[in-house]
């Protein structure tokens, strides 16, 4: 058939899935799902900590692995795809970065959350002059409105950024959204400069609103073997390429292959399901991030009320990382609302 | 909020779940997913075997319980929604309907390929004697074009059918076709016939594409407890109500009591986690009915090809229940060509 659309995938199996292991692969299971990855003809694979280059730590969970033995791993496994790296600034530090380039990476993905892409600059610069494939990414993108958003990925571009991605975190975007924001951005960034769109599954629809975003002019799009990946997981990778040979969209993926990483290489090493549970479809709905979970829950518990109430509170506000303590007012403001 | 969408849902986990389950749930099971249900406020619940009335068989599966057993449990169980019958001629008789309303059903949908709603004529006149709430339900609607299907759904109109529902039992549908064939039905229709839209999950956008129908004009929407349903399963009601919330669209279902019915009653009686595996993936790919996949495995075996190039050809060709003879040769064909 001739293909309405061409975009370049990069999958995330090996990096948003390590959050669904607890970051437990295992250099072996690296090597497995990068070799089964690369035989699928996909452009890009991310790989090494759920939280990126220095994400290893008491604070987010420790590797089962070194982040060294991870990326030449994978590195070492492919001979098509290139392999990238994320970095939040502040995890990750441009030492870091220097060091995934001696393993091999050929590019970086800098995450920001969607307010903050002032923060990117210096790593974006240096993922430049490092001759890298360079991404900006901006995190939780549905608690930012369009012109914000806009705002903000010009301000990556204009740093070097090859490309920038509306990310749904939270997996909390739906289609009409994701229209909107995508097409805001192709039309104000250079025409040089890629849109990319990155979604989680809480709301079912990944899938969807990946299309959606491919539509409205998005070049790159992540995806993860049977949607390893945090919370309810990222799009399916077999999935969306089997809806896009369907759809007119060239994902420069074979079909088969990437059927057959997801059940046989994939599937088995999972630790569970890959679901839309409650908890997933909760975050997904109120729109925030999964680390407030485990605060919500024990608020909610201490004043008798429904941690779903919270969570969709703290969405209602808009809350982000650093504003924790807000939690167990929201608790104690809904106990009090319905005494 | 202020919604922009009004509908009615029909929950199928009992039916349509039931294949899922291999036609195993006890009454108990039933009656309990039942009272789970009528809290969330859904509408109808559709109930007994996969098949419907008179599915128990060898040919298709012997229920755990019987008919009688299984639609008392439910409309004892229920005070505020409705439970109806899947009704296919050839399979349930009027006499099984006769029955089935003395147990207590409210309403049938009767249901044939999406070419030939011919011999849903004496049904749906039965249906409408008897008093019930009557659908007509066009299964395979994929295979069938927009033409076509509006031709169909008007013979089920004008046997009496209260609503006409595009079906896609292969789950082989993306949102373009649902949106061609739901407003064009809708178009076509008299007002006062609603049109329904029933999806399966296999290429991972049954919620989209459920969305879609609405915003063309479907009223009707079947969803089921946490997906559950055949192949890929059906859209899941928690995940569907819990989107639709977003994008202002009432359901009628509240969205709490439906996450618990889902992941408090119904998961812990899966007998496998509802998930796009290979297998279904390809079924919706394809666009084949799953009763094909054993008969092209075999085929596939016997002459060292592909299942999935056999099941991908038998799509293309649109072969219908009753031309099994056909795949024996399509895998012949299939290695004849790569000789």
């Amino acid at each position: 058939m001739a293909y309405k659309y061409r975009i370049e995938v990069t999958d995330v199996t090996l990096r948003d899935g390590m959050h669904a292991v607890r970051h437990q692969f295992s250099v072996e299971d690296a090597r497995a799902i990068a070799s089964a990855l690369d035989s699928t003809g996909v452009a890009l694979i991310e790989a090494a900590h759920g939280d990126g280059l220095g994400g290893s730590s008491v604070q987010y969970g420790f590797s089962k692995e070194t982040e060294a033995d991870y990326l030449q791993a994978v590195c070492g496994a492919v001979q098509n795809a290139q392999v990238v790296a994320l970095l939040l600034p502040g995890i990750g530090t441009v030492e870091d970065l220097k060091r995934a380039v001696e393993y091999g990476i050929r590019g970086v993905r800098v995450a920001t959350h969607s307010t903050e892409a002032d923060i990117s600059a210096q790593h974006i610069e240096e993922g430049r002059k490092l001759g890298l494939d360079v991404v900006g990414f901006l995190m939780m993108s549905h608690m930012t409105d369009v012109e914000r958003l806009v705002e903000e990925a010009k301000k990556m571009a204009s740093y070097g950024a090859h490309a920038v991605y509306i990310v749904d975190s939270a997996g909390a975007m739906l289609m009409d959204e994701v229209r909107r924001k995508v097409s805001a951005l192709r039309n104000a960034l250079p025409d040089d400069v890629q849109v990319g769109f990155h979604a989680h599954n809480n709301l079912g629809v990944s899938v969807a609103n990946s299309i959606a975003a491919v539509e409205e002019g998005a070049y790159r799009i992540d995806a993860s073997l049977g949607g390893l990946g945090a919370g309810a997981g990222n799009t399916p990778l077999e999935v969306f390429v089997a809806a896009c040979e369907k759809y007119g969209i060239d994902t420069g993926v074979s079909l088969y292959p990437a059927m057959d990483a997801a059940e046989d290489v994939v599937r088995p090493r999972m630790h569970r399901p890959i679901i839309t549970d409650r908890t997933a479809l909760t975050l997904g709905y109120a729109g925030v991030y999964s680390s407030f979970l485990l605060h919500a829950q024990r608020a909610a518990e201490q004043f008798s009320v429904d941690v779903r109430d919270v969570l969709v509170e703290l969405g209602n506000r808009r809350v982000v990382g650093g504003q924790e303590d807000m939690i167990v007012d929201v608790a104690y403001e809904i106990a009090h609302r319905q005494a």
